[in-house]
């Protein structure tokens, strides 16, 4: 299992962070490769969402359980159905404040890629073991930093409308 | 102005982290590089500090300001007196709370190098300035996994030894 870390620092409250985090549907208008997002069950504190995600090209869809924690400002995801290469994938949303103004947000991904089997078939048909997983780390690593950039890009406009907002 | 963000998760409540971070004289036991480091001026708010660090086998010393936000788990630094190859160098620590006993630890560095003057002098008498960009970014690279490992880790040894106390 991998275990990888990405942070940026955002312009925007603790709560304008988190209630974007937290709004699974607004997804595919963050992230250009996410197609829809589909909430299955849902209650403040979890989330089962399937989402139809473009990978490469190719539409995959799998399901994912988000746990909520308002008070941390964390949400811990993971999927249940996985991707086709995808052995484990989950990890941590974090919205950590740093002043009113300014917050830590955080993405982290524990992941594994599926093997060939003994018998030597290859992953999704057509990929060695090795190759799987470094197209997964990549796909992580690509993924981590686009998103990161898109949540900070939309909390910063939105902290601008608030300020601007509140001193009209 | 070049700006990167490193992070990593620790296992250690933010007590230990941030007294940890604020101990700047501790910083030559865990980094290896850091061979001395003297308070100039000190109080719980700010230090200046002159530093002694080994730089791929030489042996250059500056001088840092850290203004210290315990409230907000936040040490501010910037060189005063620069390295050789350094126009700018300075950022924050950072250990934000993620529950009792786990810490979000974030180091962040804005940095420019030196570059040529107008007549054609080399930075440090030998570097292009896109070398000593390069030299630069490859350092604050290097030193930041470094770093926030070294502390991590010391973090994680204290807290199972403040663990084992209590239950004893």
């Amino acid at each position: 299992m991998e275990h990888t870390e990405h942070t940026t620092t955002v312009d925007a409250s603790q709560s304008i962070v988190w209630e974007l985090l937290a709004d699974i549907e607004s997804y595919p208008s963050l992230f250009s490769a996410t197609q829809s997002v589909t909430i299955v069950e849902g209650s403040p504190e979890y989330q089962l969402a399937e989402l139809v995600v473009d990978v490469s090209g190719e539409l995959q869809s799998w399901t994912t359980r988000r746990d909520l924690d308002a008070a941390l400002g964390v949400i811990k995801y993971r999927q249940l159905q996985t991707a086709p290469l995808v052995q484990h994938m989950g990890g941590e949303w974090r919205a950590l404040p740093l002043g009113p103004n300014r917050t830590q947000l955080v993405l982290t991904h524990d992941f594994a890629a599926k093997q060939e089997s003994e018998d030597g078939a290859k992953v999704a048909g057509k990929y060695s073991s090795e190759e799987a997983h470094q197209l997964l780390a990549d796909a992580v690593e690509n993924n981590s930093v686009a998103h990161l950039a898109a949540i900070r890009d939309v909390c910063e406009r939105r902290a601008e409308v608030t300020a601007a907002a509140g001193t009209a």
